[in-house]
């Protein structure tokens, strides 16, 4: 229920199955006793609440074998192994991954696409998209998607899933969230940039779980970020919230694509690092790999640029960790790779550049989904209606 | 209701409450009828919830004098005449001002105090506030407090009100909120940074009214940002977000007190802007009136030195626009002067720095409130538990 409405005796049972149901799906199973101590309801309206939800076929209980404890083992609720599942795509520049997840963040299949040497056109990452459905059908034990939702490593109109500029993707304004609807048919397709989805997921129930303030920096070619304040997305007023990648670092700094010098990643984003580790670019992945296993086995350039680029990092987090304050911030991409190479010039850095107070209590981690966290988040998008109005689930399949 | 909450019925009454009395704090009056179709709920509630709250004596309710209309005109309900009030406090350089603001916005009475030639210490604006608390409700014709609350130039925790660092008044981890609460006995005490404030009020019935996603840069001699996110406060973990005054504009830049090069602050902070106007610094009040009477009146170096201020302000605001993506940036302090006077410097600025989306749907202007906004944002903080729970009003005086 949103707090800008009146609360009115009908929408109580859905709110209240909406946070059964959402504390189900972030822990994949729970008990009955512990929903009860959650959500600070009587035992009674628990059981009412999760035979609401079994009877819609969202969830299912299971008693313990309870062994040789005294007293009545408490059911078990977890999301029903033949309930919806959503549909998840990431884009990149290499693949289309398509993946059936559950409620409770299972991934029940998973389908890995070969875009090609070039970037994918809309129309084909559409055609991908579209044709994996049947192929993710068969992979899961039943039931039905509650709908599409894509990453896509650019910036995206929150309210009509057009993208506005996926560089790595070479799109600029394509309206791919309506041409991938209009292919979807009944289906509702959600689409969502890369960063912003990651943090969704990372806190939901991966390294930002229980953070209120958690930022996730995404570095590849390109470097954004998810940001996530007061529980809920930055999205921003259209949706480019987090476009950190040009924002200045010197103005006497490297030219840089977009026409301005000395942006945030043309110190960090892939290619520099491959530049100052004296290997070719553009960058690929595995031009990237090899760069990170060089560091690792501690060889000159390859760790001194790495540590080059911890220190840049640190300073583009600084800054970021001096506007928003959060608690914690998660590196995604492969800046998650620098972190774990060269964690002590990245954290001088954010002291040096940060202020005290904010700098001193941040927290500084990798994903807990690794390369998976956008993919995780478009799924969490894709239940978003679901989670939020549980009872609306199978009416419209009614007509 | 916080959306984590069961819904039962007896929170019901309390949250259709806060509903009816916060729409009226946001207007000041309001109608049975527009109450009526804001808030969805039947004209029996909302006369049920009015006489509530009118019982409680927050409310009163006004028939307007029909004139020659056909029909029964809509009762008009109005904030309480004598009903409650919060002491909202204003601590800068100079002055330290003290007003009783009642709900809806009404300034009921104000009190400024000259805190003499040196910056203020906490002690001394607690003796201030304190002796003001009779005067003020000498101004009032009734009513009780419902709490103080402080603005502050400076980095505020946000759970104990100890102020981190507060450059202009030379104070650093000072526990001001806990002196200021043990000398205001039974009053609840707020502190809060001037900009979280500021863009409090401005969001709340200023210029960022109905922008879900508004920041509000405040300029003097620091700079500092008060971010709204989804209508909501960003603080941060800490409440230190929005602490823009020293991110690095170019680490060749100006040496900055912090001990860094090339701060914002060193760019547009308005000791910078007296430098390069060829005036003495530190800033004052008489200075700073003198460089923009110049500059309006299209002196050299005057004008032109606050035309180079506007283009740094407008890179600076840029960045801000790139990570928050907000509909709307509100310039205050001695920005709002910058931006009055070389306004099409800083909108080119915003343009060549921004990402194109954000650049170009991001609103800037003035503040409501004027130098007002602090003051205005300290009462709103200060009727925060009164407004989301009217039964709790006079409760805490029954013992």
């Amino acid at each position: 229920m949103s707090s800008a409405a009146a609360a009115r005796p009908e929408a109580i049972r859905q709110h209240n199955l909406a946070l059964v149901l959402g504390e189900v799906h972030r822990d994949g199973s729970l008990s009955r006793a512990e929903l009860t101590a959650r959500l600070g309801l009587s035992r009674s309206t628990i059981g009412a609440l999760v035979a609401d939800l079994t009877e819609l076929g969202l969830v299912e209980e299971l008693v313990p074998t309870g062994g040789a404890r005294a007293g009545r083992p408490s059911h078990v609720v977890s999301p029903h192994p033949r309930g919806p599942y959503a549909i998840a795509v990431d884009v990149d520049i290499a693949h289309v991954t398509t993946a059936a997840v559950g409620l409770g963040g299972a991934v029940l299949g998973r389908h890995v696409l070969d875009s090609g040497p070039r970037p994918s056109s809309p129309a084909a990452v559409t055609r991908l998209v579209v044709d994996s459905i049947p192929v993710l059908r068969e992979m899961v034990s039943g039931g039905e998607p509650v709908g599409i939702a894509v990453s896509v490593p650019g910036t995206v109109d929150r309210r009509t899933g057009t993208v506005g500029f996926a560089p790595n993707l070479e799109w600029r304004n394509e309206p791919f969230g309506a041409l991938l609807q209009s292919a979807a048919g009944s289906l509702p397709v959600d689409v969502g940039n890369d960063a912003d989805l990651a943090v969704l997921a990372e806190h939901s129930r991966g390294a930002g779980r229980d953070c209120a303030d958690v930022v996730y920096v995404i570095g590849r070619v390109g470097v954004g970020a998810g940001i996530i304040v007061n529980d809920r997305p930055l999205l921003g007023h259209d949706g480019h919230a987090g476009e950190i990648g040009h924002n200045v670092m010197d103005p006497a700094g490297p030219e840089c694509h977009c026409g301005k010098r000395g942006c945030l990643e043309t110190y960090i984003g892939d290619n520099a690092l491959l530049a100052l580790a004296g290997m070719p670019t553009p960058a690929t992945e595995d031009r990237m790999r090899a760069v990170f296993a060089a560091a690792r086995a501690g060889e000159a350039p390859a760790l001194p640029a790495v540590r080059r680029i911890a220190e840049s990092l640190g300073r583009g987090l600084a800054e970021l960790v001096n506007v928003l304050n959060p608690e914690r911030v998660i590196l995604g991409g492969t800046l998650s790779e620098v972190f774990a190479v060269a964690r002590a010039e990245v954290l001088t850095a954010v002291d040096r550049y940060a202020m005290d107070a904010p700098g001193q209590t941040v927290q500084l981690c990798q994903p807990a989904f690794g390369v998976d966290s956008a993919l995780m988040g478009a799924a969490e998008v894709a239940f978003k209606r679901l989670l939020e109005a549980p009872l609306s689930w199978r009416a419209p399949r009614a007509g």
